[in-house]
């Protein structure tokens, strides 16, 4: 179905971002798989375009653009190129940034938001936990006031970014009895004495993004580092985690719906038993019903960016998108797989890395079981 | 989701349906159910009320209303009281009713488009064969030319409203060497010489729709009864279908999600092991996944509405309309009777009796299959 | 995969079941249907064949096989018919008599089992509550002990068999403190004073079968009905349950797989857009998936016969193939009625019937999320 | 459900697989994820125990078993240790011994397998080519007669085994215009002039197997290097491809069902929320779904290793043994990873490596759309 959400305006900033993303980037692309890392030009190059700095106030080096859909076309288009630069992108401007944005204080937006809009100071969000999992309330991390200084000990894992960013929000446990009202966010700066980072985590897919294990070791900050309330923090994640689940949901489908584009092409291109393998009933039928639940779900995403946009978005709503849209995602991208055959086993192809990069989608911003258990309360149970 | 394509006019004229439901067909409806039929009363009340006229001219009799959404808003009303409303409702001021608005002469509407405003002309529409199913092109009803007449012979099945119409539209070939080209429609008034019908059919839901076989025995109509251009049937009913299609999908999504609202409850009230069943976590994950698919299918044949409003609905996406809420409606109606344990299996439950009325949503109107077929042909294959 | 299971003893059994039901039950096996209720014939016919005996000691009448496998091939036949023959004959040779031969004392033997063999005692078994579902241990029947006698109170419902039934097996609390271990068999002859049925349950499917709800009010029973030890029915049904479950599998399986193959008939000689209909890919592909669901799960289910004659098949076991199969009985005939097409929802056709038929089978015997409540425990979670 | 098929000399003989496993490559698996290759003492030692040599006649160094549940045995235990050992195991011993055993002639049998018996000889079979995937008839590759010669041509790809291969059997049209009838099978040892192999292709998974495109520039053979009959490739490929399917069928259930276990005891050994995770209802319920599923396809399995054990393993079997086995190691392995969280999605755990391993299964060896093409065929479509 034709989209009805974005004007103007939107489709002329998605070309400006496709433009610089087909003259940066996909030359390089290959180069970002191998070394496991989005280099630094990437960030200024994107900063110099005003990409990282949407929603930050003018004053400190933003576009102010105060309208999300500027949000979601760039996270559509991140997304396809491959999954990683949406992931590693929506975690810099979209999921951490607003956190400085909305919490900061001013002294907090002057020292870092210019260096976030321009790319160089790249951001990463520290709740996840090795024996945690999507259990913010379990938090292991610890805080510990002494005199004018916090001191942080514990470690976080899964961290997107983790490796190469310059300053982690990291959350930590300040009131050890307050369970999920004693949590307090730290703007942590890398350089800081105590911090340290495991190697760049081996994973299934998403390649190109840098996912770290970050330690904290007797880390020093000051109240100038904290971000939001004390005590506050869980607060402030749940208000911040729709957008975030909402900026996933429109990168799930935004993936899956590229990749399907391109097997469809690849249907009609590639040749078996005397026809198109797209030709085939069987095969006919399948891209039907992909194409359906991927406009489907694109449509329901739409609606929620609309509503976003508007302020109305729900956090069950978010839930509904994300888990949704994960699901679609892998599902098509696993029929997309079979359709290209051996090729689809073989990393060269974009389907197989597609494939691999897009299984996360289930489990990470909360698992999609997470979000049926929000969904299930919001229905009272 | 919070629904947005509606306005107070819209909700006014839902309370004007749901209280005209309330006090005219709940109190009977099981009596619809015994005696498999629709009660002439059903129509004339509800054409008093204005619903069927909604899109015929106000000369006519009508409240040309001119906005989708009321039909909308009418075939949901009507499905949320049970699946056979919902079709008889709208084969009768949603099908086929603008037929006769949109290609009748003058003279064809004043005749009959006033009694079908009121309640007193029920309309039929006939295109499905005993031997052709989906196959249009393949009709083997015929309308042979004699002198001013048309003599028309051949039969139809699984007329919706079959055994009570007043006047049926029928798809008939009138150029046999012109397959899809060469059919033509009439408007058949059931009081001719050689029409009958058979008995009701015994189906496995919709028990209060009274679908039946006809039959055309030298059948004489004159060209006052030709609907729209000779030999150009087939292209009036393609142009027609999309409505078709994206009516069957609002009623789909709006039948399914009563059920699963009345599930809900049923799940919150039911006690078992010692705590009510929607608790369970099973069924709370299980009841999270069924709202986010019904909420997701809604917004996208919402969106239907609105383009289908503003003249853009393509065929291909009412097909997708279409054959995705019939899978959503029968997935999610599965479901809802497992949750009822051993009632959802009794007629006397309203699931028990959904689920056997929305199995037909995946057959009728253009099977699934079709469906999928019409897409792949979009998608170029 | 060819059938391993049944050596030629089996197949002339299974000619002589075939035989009986083409001569006594097919002619009328519509009249079933519209009485709801099986006749008497039916049970006296089969009696002088031998078929419920098949378990009965020779001494009181029956043919003291000795061999599951007889059962399993009686099941199949039945069921072949339609779900409800199968699911009525299982309660009473299957299901209920094996109570009476092992655990009843040779004065009950006596009194009953030749009834049971010549089919003049027609068994049902009343464990099922109103209020309960699959909680057996939240029994609210009761048999409160008055001198010598028993004094049974209570109600049970969905008791198949349960208007024409001779004998109830119904179990009753009788120890209100000791929760499942307070629970006592009782054979109650249906024309004792303060017993009585309710109408025939107006169910979704299996029309030919007489369902009903029984009513105990001040029902006198002695310790000459009581079955088994006071106090242990609860292990008594523990241990029976695994029969009656394999025995729901094997219907499952072989009513569904009736149903394909008559579907695949079907799809060869019904032609649409010039050919076949099961020659289309999709069709075909279809057509693939469910004959190998099926063959997959027939395999499974033979073994667990194999087991069970030998004393080897476990709860747990039985809980997989019940849960299963049923599963696989419902996918297999909703895609079956698809493949019927409009027809599929017209009750003349069996497709039609056998899809609502197959309903239930998820439903009872333990539903199956009690079934992967069993697994999950047997898994140690 | 306890497994039957197996007997004391079975479980000695799994015994001593385990044992061999545990001592030559557990120790060393990562290396062989690192090297993409699966080293030669493997080969050699795993001759040494006799393992390579199963079916190969005693007289040419192997143990002539003639019991394919030794086979079974020896794929299930390689497929523990991980899917790339199963399949380069199966191919070498499984696969591609068979076609030298049971076509070979005499002098080719004393000139191979005695070295296809001690590893000597690493085997690989060479039919997939770059443009045909699934469609044998197609082939490309050309054995052109030159004198007392055969000139092949052309490039095969896909290659398991195929960059440390030292014979490899290589399917070549000899009669281009007889379309399938019109293949050889060819031996061809690599280290004849005109051989050469592309680099190790970069899969998705099964990491440690060294698949590589192998080209074919003017190799010159003789007669001698013809194994069956000249233009017989086809039928002998056809004949031999139901063992082919059947060893990927064991593999496949062998893989997941290791997985699933290890999987379960994760699942009971993390904690979050609280307690064990397996022991959250959804987790429960969803792992009593996940072993139902393995033990129903193993024992399908199971039943049709007896059958090809006795020679009667149709076609048709093997292929609904192979496209159902693929799906349901596919499905387990994707909840499996699920149950892990954000683990696994790292590569270090051994559930994210068997995920990627397994997607192939459904694609190579005839995907599962030629099987269910096979299999429609079977039924008369």
């Amino acid at each position: 179905m034709r989209r009805t959400i974005y004007n103007e305006d939107h489709e002329a900033f998605r070309s400006s971002v496709r433009e610089f993303l087909e003259r940066t980037v996909l030359p390089n692309v290959e180069q970002y798989a191998e070394d496991k890392a989005i280099p630094r030009e990437f960030w200024i190059e994107g900063g110099k375009q005003g990409f990282w700095g949407l929603n930050i106030p003018e004053e400190y080096g933003g576009a102010g653009a105060g309208d999300y859909r500027f949000n979601a076309v760039l996270a559509e288009e991140l997304s396809k190129v491959n999954a990683a630069l949406g992931s590693c992108g929506g975690i810099h401007f979209d999921i951490t940034a607003p956190y400085l944005v909305e919490l900061g204080t001013p002294a907090q937006k002057q020292r870092w938001l210019p260096g976030v809009a321009s790319g160089e100071i790249l951001l990463a969000i520290g709740m996840t936990e090795p024996s945690g999992g999507s259990d913010l309330a379990a938090l292991k991390t610890t805080a510990v006031r002494d005199g004018d200084e916090w001191v942080i000990n514990g470690s976080k894992t899964f961290i997107t970014n983790g490796f190469s960013a310059d300053l982690v929000l990291v959350a930590a446990r300040t009131s050890p009895e307050k369970k999920s009202r004693g949590i307090t966010l730290f703007a942590v700066e890398t350089t800081k004495p105590g911090f340290s980072r495991g190697r760049k985590l081996d994973k299934v897919g998403q390649d190109e993004s840098d996912t770290a294990e970050l330690f904290f070791e007797d880390v020093r900050v000051t109240d100038a580092e904290v971000v939001g309330e004390v005590d506050s923090g869980f607060i402030h994640m749940m208000q911040k985690l729709p957008q975030e689940r909402l900026g996933c949901a429109v990168s799930n489908v935004a993936h899956a719906k590229q990749i399907l584009i391109e097997t469809l092409q690849y249907a009609k291109d590639r040749k078996a038993f005397g026809q198109s393998i797209g030709q085939f009933q069987h095969n006919k039928f399948l891209l039907a019903d992909l194409f359906t639940r991927i406009e489907v779900t694109e449509t329901y995403i739409d609606q929620c960016v609309v509503a976003h946009d508007q302020g109305e978005l729900t956090p069950v709503d978010a839930a509904k998108a994300k888990w949704w849209s994960s699901q679609v995602q892998n599902e098509v991208l696993d029929h997309c797989v079979q359709l290209h055959g051996g090729y689809g086993f073989m990393n060269e192809y974009r389907v197989a890395r597609a494939w691999r990069d897009a299984r996360v989608s289930k489990i990470w911003a909360g698992s999609n079981e997470i979000m049926k258990e929000l969904i299930g309360r919001d229905l009272g149970l």
